[in-house]
This record gives C-alpha cells, structure tokens and sequence, in this order.
C-alpha cells in the first residue's frame, strides 16, 4: 500500500537506486496554477548534498512533469511528478548485499518479501521522500490558495532544545533551525556525532496557521490520528506530539484546558485540534526522528543465512535525517490538510445546496 | 468516516445517550469460535462504576450479537455487536447546550456541522471506546489463535513514572498499574486531582507479543504509522511514542540502533518495528492521555452566540481517563495488528502459490 | 467487504433468520431532515408477503433507528438502521442443511467458507436488500433537497417487454409495471410460472433525473461504472444496460450519436452519461433480473460430501424476483448518486474557495 | 479517482497528447517474474496503426519499467509502466478547440472541470486503456502461475453474431474474430462502416478459466459486481452480460438453474458466477461497445459558449473500438481476478493458521 490520503491522494512510486522515483497525485482541482519552479524550490529544500550536514550524495532532483497538466493549469486528472535518479553507486552497497545493516529495514523485508533490492535501501530508502514533498508542494499551492501555511523547522538536536520559536528563521539555516540562540550547539551536535562516525537524533516542529475550524472527518479519520499516521509513516520517525503532546500526561485539566474567549482561545495546549478537528488555531505538532541507522562504527549483525557478521558501512549518509526530514514532515502535514479540506466539503445540507445552486 | 482498517475492518455507531453504540466488524475470517463471555469480559475491563477512580455512570455494558455467527462460529459475514444505553442522565446536560466545555470537541462539532447532539458530548463521547473494545475483543481472539498477545497498563500518572513494567499486575489494580512500586502514589495524584474538582494526565504502555516478521504494508500503511493513527485517535491522546520514542532524539545511533544476532535482537529501542514493518521483537508503545477535560472548576468560554460565559460542569466523569483509556489502546492495537495479518496474506508469489495449491 | 460507496457509504449486515438485518450510513451531511415515515414507506414498497406475487413470508420489516439522530435532524455523524427479523421459519431450511440448492450462494458460500448458515441463505439471502433500501431512502431524502429524482418500474417479464415506460404507473401496479398495457400479460407469465411451481426472469428500469452535469470521479469511478457495480451486486442480476445498452453494439455512429442543440441533447442514446459523467440527460439502466433459483420442480444437486443428491424445495419464495428487486435498483441507485454528489465536491480550485469564503 | 482494486490495484495517468501514458501497480506480491517481453506483446495486440481496421494513429507503444523490480523479479514495492507518447498530431484537433464533440466525454469535462486537455480526448481517450494493458499483462504473468488464463475475442459486430467461440481464433484474425465462419461478414461491416465515414458497434466475449471456487468478497465487492465496474469504465462500453445474461431475464428458473452433479455444473447459465463468488466454473461475460464516436460526417453540436455549430471531425480513428477493445476487457478482468485472488486469501481461520504456521 503504497498510496496516502482519501480524496487527494499520493501514490509514490520507486528505489533509492532503479531508474526513478516520483508520485501520482490523484484528486487535485482542476484550475489550480501549477508553478513547477516552486515545485522544484520545495524539492532543492530537501535535496542532498548541499553541505557538511547532510550526505554528500549529490542529486539533482529535477521534477518533470508527466500527465495531468495543460496549459499551466492543473485539469482534474492525475498529476504524475517523476525525478530521474543520477547519481546512484550501487557499487557501495555490495558489501552489505547478504548482511542486514542494524536499524535499516533491511531485516524486515528480507523476512516479509524473500528477496529486495539491497541498494540504498531499495525502496525504504529515504529517497523516497522526495517523492513526497514534490506531491507535497502541490498540496501546498493548494492550500496557500486559501490563505492556509504550513511552515516547518529543527526544534532540538541530541536533547538540545529550541526556547522559542520563529519559523522565519529556518530559510536562513543550513540545518533549518527554529531557534537562532541554539542554532550553533545543534550544529556543533550534529558535526560531533558525524565526526564521531556516528549520527544524531533530533526533533522537527510543524505549524499549520489559518486552517477552517472543522477539518477531520468522523471518529476514524480525525485530523490528529492522520497528521499522526503521516508524521510516524516518515522514515527513523519514533514519537509524534500534539499541541502539549507528552507533557499533557502530567498536567491537570485546569493547567491544559485552553480558556475559550469571543476574540479566540486564550491558550494553545490543544495544538489546534479539539475532538479530532480543527478548531481553527495554530496546529503544533513535534516529531522525534531517531539518529541516521547509517553510521561508520563497526556494529553486530547476522547474513541472510543467519550467522553472525560485523557490519562496517561505507557510502554516504545524513549524520542527522531530522534537518531534512523536517522538509517531508512539512510536505505530509500539507498532503493531509489539503484532503481534509476536500473531504470536509459536504459535511452539511446547506453547504451541498449553496454549492450546487 | 466512522471504518478503520483495510481488511478486518471495524466501523462504529452511536453516541453517549443515544438509543445504543456498536460496530460491525469486516473481514473476520469464518471458523473462529467467537467466545461471547469473552468479549463481554473485555467489556467489563473498560466499563464504568466501578470504583473511586472512574466515573459513577454505571453503564451495564452489556454486548448483544445482533449478526455474523451460526452456532458460536463467525461464518465470515459482518459481526454486528451492539451496546444499549441505559444510565443515560440527558438532563446533566442541559446547562451545556449552548456553550463550549473547554478542552472538549463541542465547539468544532458545532463549527463543522452546524448543529450538535450536546448530551454526554454526543458522538465524540468517550463511551464510543466501548464499540472498540468489543471488535476488539474479536480481534483478540483471533490473534490468539496465531499465539499473538497484546498487553496494556498504566506506566505514568501525573508524571509518575512505572520504573519497571509488569504486564501480570494490571488485573490486580484498580488503575491498571504497571508497576505495583509506584501504584499507590499513582493512585494518590488521582484522588488528590479529583477532591480538587480537577482531573489529571497518564501513559498508557502496550506490549504485542510474538508477532511474525513482516507485518506492515509498503510505504503508507507501516504498521508504526497505522499504529500511531489508532493510537492519536481515541478521545484525549495527545503523544505516541514507539519503543525509545521521544528518548531516541536526544541519542546517537550508536546508543539507539539494536545490535542483531542469531538469536535475535540484542536490544529493543526500535520497539519492535523496522522499517514499518514487525520485526520479531515486541512492539511496545507508550500513549499520552491529556487530563479529562471536564472538571467542576470554574472555567471561561463562549456559547453559540460567542459570548463570553462561565462554565461549571457537573455530571459524572472519570478523574484519570488513561486508565480506562488503557484498555481502549489496547483493543486498537489488537485491531490494527489483525488488519496487518490478513494483509500479510499474498505478499510473496510463493505464499500465494501454496495457498492455492 | 460489506460496505458500498465512498464518501455516502453503506454498510449492511445481517442474515436471512438471525436476530436482525441493518445498515450504518457514514457520509450523511448534517441538517437532513430523517423523514422515518419516509424511510418506513419505502421498505413498504419492498415488503415481502403483500400480495400473490410475491412470497408468502410476512416481515413487517420495521425500521428502528439507532444512531446518527437528534431532534430529527441527521448530525453528521453514522446512521445506523435495524429491521429485526420475526417471521423467520427456520425449520423449512433443515432439508437443504447438507446440499446445495441450484443457482443459489450456497455452493460458493460453503466452499469458501467451510461452514455456512444455511437458514433461508443466510447472508446471501435477498433479505439483505431491505438494509438497502432503507439507506436508499435516506439517499433519497438528501437528493430530494437538490431536485433529483430516482424512480424504478418493471419494463419486462419472461420476454414480454414494455412499449412505453410511464414512471407514475408502477405505484399503481402490485408489479410495479411500467406499461398498463403489457401489465395484465406480465402478471400473467409471473402466475404461470408460480403455478407450474417455477418461477420467471425479468427488467426492471431506473430513471434518474435533474442531474447536475459532471458526476462521476476520474476513470475508475465513473458514474456508468460503479451504478453497473451497484445493480450487478443485486442478487439475481446477470446484465447492466446503459442508454441504449446492448442494441449500441448492433448500431452505427451517426444512429447512436447524440446530437447537441443549446436546449439540450436532441436524443439520449447515451442514456446520461458521457465519458463516465452525468450530462444532464436522464439516466436510463435497465436491470436484467434471472428467475428466482428457488423452485419446486426437483433438481439435481450434490450434498456436502459431493454425492449425487435431488432438491425438492419448499418454503416461501418471489414467482418473480425482478418485481421487489427494481425497488432495489432504485435505493442502489440513489446511494450512487448520493455519493456522486458529495465526491464531485472539490472538482475546481474555482469551487473550494467559493466554499470556504 | 483514477486508481482500480483494493489489494492488487491499479492507478493510471496520462493524457492522448501529453508526455506519456503509464500505471503505478501496487499490491503485486514478491517473486514473480515480470517478463517485459510478454507485457510488451499484450500492448502489441492492443496497439494501434496495425492494419485498416483500427485507427492509423501509429503508436509504438513501447512500454518501459520505472520502478518495482529488481533482477527481473517483481519486489513487493509498486511497479511503474511508462509508455511514451510519440506520434501526437495534435494539430488534428486544433478545430475542436472549443466544440463539444458529441458521443465523447468533451461536454461533460468542459462543465465539471471548468477547462479542458482538448487535444485527442486528453484524459478521457481510449489510449489510456494502453496502460490498463500493460497493467493487465502483469496480473495475468501472476495468474499464470495458478493456473488461471483470461481469454478474449469478438463475438458481435454490427449486430452479426458469432454462432461457435473458438478462444483460439483471435490470434489468427484482424478482428480478433472468435467465429471464423462469420469473420469476414464482420470484417465487410466494419469497412462499409468505415467507407461510410461511419463506425460501427460489437461485443466482445471474456472467458476466463480454471478458476478456484469463491472468489468474491462479502455483498458489496461481489466478483459479478466488480467485473461489471470494471468492464462498464472502459471507453465506449454501454452493456456487461454475465452468462445468460439478457436472456436470463426471458427464462423460466427451470431453464436458467445449472444443475450440480459430482464432476461439476450440467449447464453453465450462471456463468461461473453464484452468489456473487466463482463458482469453479468458466466466467463468460459479454461486453457490448458503442460505435467509435468520432465520425467524418456532419453532426449538430455546440461550442463552449452553446452556440450551434456543425462538427466536421478530422483525425484518426478506430471504426470499430470493439476489435481492440476485447484486449482492454481481458487486461480488466485480469486485474480483477488478481485482486480477488488476493482479497480472497484469509477467508478462514483455517487458511490463516496454515499460512502462519
């Protein structure tokens, strides 16, 4: 199952080192303006290669357009974005073709499917995301047509954290930083881990401004569980926190309760989300990201046959997957808010009627 | 949209003071011997009235089959479990009519539908658990069959952590605690909360046991991202976390990646998931419950004219909801990891070819 | 997998002679008036045991509404409606326990399976279509608020074909005949057959009119598509047409195009829908319904153990299924377009903003 | 929605003039071998400019595997088929710019989307079904493997019907003519059609064989009701019969019922079909097309702005869509029966311990 979202949905397709990866958008309005060059922006925000914090892979990432557009414009049929992988060396994954590397899905697929493509990860590859914020950046062009954004940044690095919050700062940050103070001891953080042949954990932090109050459809498909079902479904993702997230578990109700007002709610505990809808406050959500699994230190693993085996990786790896994850988290929560923003049309007699006369 | 799952589906009904909550359950495979007093005895784990730490609503909770079995077997048509309503006190209710309770989904339901059922909070009522602990309980039983548990209990109140987890000992407590070392402390903040008109936060932890390698489907439906998504979405989850969860940002991977031998996983920060899919070991999950969000101290909000009020609640509510709630995420994961298993079903040629044959 | 429609869905359930049949509608848009003598009215015009054309068994088929109410309005949240079963006479079904009775569900059933309820067909007892219905009804209502109307007859029986459908005059018909003129020699064939203790195939035909143009999802959830699911799924239904259906086969282009004026399409060969989509034009399917299987005439069969067996039936069954069933097609068919309706929501970038500004 | 089948499934994109037409598969299980050859000899037989009685466009239609496999193996991740478009002329249709071409989907685009791809049909042009094919083709390798094969041929053309199927002819004729006795009255209707500057309409018949019994899931994907979806949305289809089909409805049950003996069915009435799940039998449907709309004679529409207009038609088109339509049919009912091979597997608990353990 390799597709996302009910109404505007993704369908990803591709290995970290066949021919291609890309996506199939299915359920964009037909008139929206589809500005490739902004595509390819959200793209370049995330691709690899760029400096010391991120793989030296370097991948040019080009989009190309291959269906569902005409004259600019968004048709109402499938968009299909496809980038053409370049610089794949396989090569450098002969030596782990018969090991399972530790925290890669390499186990995991062997055991399920009985065979995979061992280079890069095949298809569990983080490449894959590209995919996703290319479908990411559509949504998005979507959603700035009704004045919602969606904004992402680097909240904590190895446990240190961000004190406040500017989502303007991260444009102007090589690892996307929220927080200008701490921008330097998270790098520092960062080049020690990679320094050390190690890598790092870290934590992304999404806002998602000027929603409509109501989005989130029923019990089983609430805007909380699918931004969480997004947010987990991202590749070294370990924990998702709403609004107060793990320190609502230790609070009373008359500390996290959100005091309602004329003017709005005076507090933003909640996250933006009450009984699984927007309620029409800034959406918060914090996503955990493990450390890279990649690292250069030698570590203990077992071959296919099952006999025990020392893993020393080689080839080129994220010393931390958050700075860049933080660009898919971004792009997920869009692909999310952009389907409950279809699927909330009809949720009443009076907005069916008002629409079809 | 009221179904979850793909293949062993539960779609739910119902509100708080209705005639009657359920579900049907989609895809349960036929043969299984569907053990009503089992199901009712799941029931009676979550039901309220039981004692100081739940609400006093005694709600009977008594499950009906209204379709889906022949002679105490499932014959693989849809199960139809129904619950009637009988302590339903509509009249609690009247002085919330027409304003928000804080912390609660009133004010987005009459955003979003323009009109509301206000009694017990209607539809986004807590009691709708009920319907998932009963499909549940079937999901259950047929994972038994397969020799897969799945375990709940209580690791945190108000910030009081379990410091060691004991999977037999929740059954002995009257909170669902975890680790009997910390259970009266637990209980305490709980009473304390509740003599103070206020109500308090927990943590839910589920351990799935002995599952097989490889549950989980391609890139969106992960068992960590389905798992997240039924997790988020019961009443009051505001964090998910798997195995090191929030932990594995603050690590290096050195620290966080688990060593593979012939034997197995030498560690279990990945909380049994791999890339997205069950890799042998124990899943564990940790669920951040907010405080319940009705409490009877004085509150400010708005009512449906969006003037500023003041709310005093009174009714019955329960002072810790992760306790109950415990059970609930329990059911939930027992929903989802039954979806994976029939799912799992086809995912090789040769699985395909020896089932035909 | 027992639920139909995307966004306006039905779930049913239930067995021919267990506690209940039912369904859950997820979709309804709030504010819907739930007319329950409407809904009542039209499980009436489905009734079992009304007059000799139809079975002797008498079900009172009273609806009950669960859920998905309040103060007579629908609140966006699931329906569900229940039909308890009281007239089942179980005991007429111990002969066919062990064999299979021909042209019925209960070879495949048992085959699939391993077991099977086999009072009065169980699941696949054409009971279940009362759950149908009474979600149609509730179709219906809403599709009455936009002007559309869905309204079914019986065109044909045992051959003897309508020469003009009158749409007001199946109300009038205890065959729901469409032409007065062949009514008298339809019922006719319907009686001899019953008399020579067989039974006789039929056509019904749905028109549905006042569409809004454009309904119908991409290519793979067309309009002409899925009402052809919807009707096929009706048991005893062995060919869809559309328009001019199967004769379009036999014509040329300039006889089967339609010509376009400003006022409108000259002809409607298409029968509605043009690529997938409704044109505006009323829609015409005609519905081939084969004779009910149950007869009284011995068959050869086989039992459980494959062994050479003959079925004499006994029992209470329809001389002509197509007459209820077009009731039927017709609730089919509004569920259809119902979902239609809403799905169509959200087709361009020109419509979403006009909704939510 | 441009995506067909729950666990084997299907998504499409492209447009008639755009950069290239393809499909994203997802859902095919691990281990198979994915002969490109064969899945290129199926677009082979649909494709067009192969001789005077299909369309002269001259595609070469050569398809091309982006992702999915890797040694020649099919993965577990999705396949993605590209075929790009080479001998666009889109010129051709410059004059149909603002006209609504009747009996083609152009109207009902233009008024649901607002715009539309003119060029060739954009979206909805039969060379979409292309990537059905090539999707077909990969269902089919699978099915292989159990046994299974899907056959198709032309029964009718222009109302001449053939009197034997021989599933072996096909490959022998133009036509894809089942009955060689009537094959060159078929051929004659076509040409005269054709001369005519006309088209003309037929029907292929599908056969599919050695098939388990139960395919089929629950009341609501009934492999009767899915095969009619499947067939109902290709381009131009106005009728789906399942075995007897229209002639059912002119039966006595006496006549229509197959009688079961130990070695199998007498009769095949039912068309390998009952109760909506296979029955062992062969699965024999009749699928009638419509006349190609396009046309070189004058006809009556209107332009974007409802104003009158003649329609003089240019380009190249198919005189009978039928003839390469019996392969888009096959590759249809091939992705349904894969499907349901699928969605069939976990019907027991049986089969699920089998599978486990």
């Amino acid at each position: 199952m390799n597709r996302f979202g009910e109404r505007f949905s993704i369908t990803t397709f591709g290995e970290s080192h066949g021919k291609a990866i890309g996506c199939v958008l299915d359920g964009v309005p037909a008139g929206l303006v589809i500005d490739e060059a902004y595509i390819q922006s959200e793209l370049d925000r995330r691709k690899p290669g760029q400096n010391e914090f991120a793989t030296a892979r370097k991948e040019e990432d080009k989009v190309e357009i291959l269906s569902g557009t005409f004259e600019g414009l968004s048709t109402g049929t499938p968009i299909t974005l496809v980038i053409y992988n370049t610089d794949q060396k396989s090569g450098d994954y002969s030596n782990v073709k018969d090991i399972f590397r530790p925290g890669h899905a390499d186990f995991t697929y062997f055991h399920k499917y009985g065979l995979r493509d061992y280079r890069g990860g095949g298809r569990s590859s983080a490449r894959e995301t590209a995919a996703r914020v290319a479908g990411g950046a559509i949504a998005k062009l979507m959603l700035a047509q009704l004045g919602i954004s969606v904004q992402s940044g680097i909240s904590a690095i190895h446990g240190i954290e961000a004190q406040a919050l500017d989502f303007n700062y991260p444009k102007n940050s090589l690892i996307y930083a929220l927080d200008k103070n701490v921008e330097e001891a998270q790098k520092a953080a960062i080049l020690d881990a990679k320094n050390g042949h190690d890598s790092v954990g870290g934590v992304a932090t999404i806002k998602i401004s000027n929603l409509p109050i109501g989005l989130g459809q029923g019990l089983y498909y609430k805007l909380d569980a699918v931004l969480a079902e997004a947010m987990m479904g991202i590749n070294a993702v370990k924990a998702v926190e709403i609004g107060e997230g793990i320190h609502s578990s230790a609070l009373l109700a008359s500390q996290n309760n959100d005091p309602i007002t004329p003017k709005g709610f005076k507090t933003n505990h909640a996250g933006g989300i009450l009984g699984g809808m927007s309620n029409g406050d800034d959406i918060v959500l914090r996503i955990h990201f493990k450390p890279t699994p990649s690292i250069f230190i030698d570590q203990e693993s077992v071959n296919t046959d099952n006999e025990s085996v020392h893993v020393s990786l080689k080839g080129r790896h994220d010393p931390c997957v958050a700075v860049r994850g933080s660009i898919v988290c971004e792009s997920m929560a869009a692909l999310v808010i952009a389907d409950m923003v279809l699927l909330n049309m009809g949720s009443t007699m009076n907005g069916i009627k008002n629409y079809y006369t």
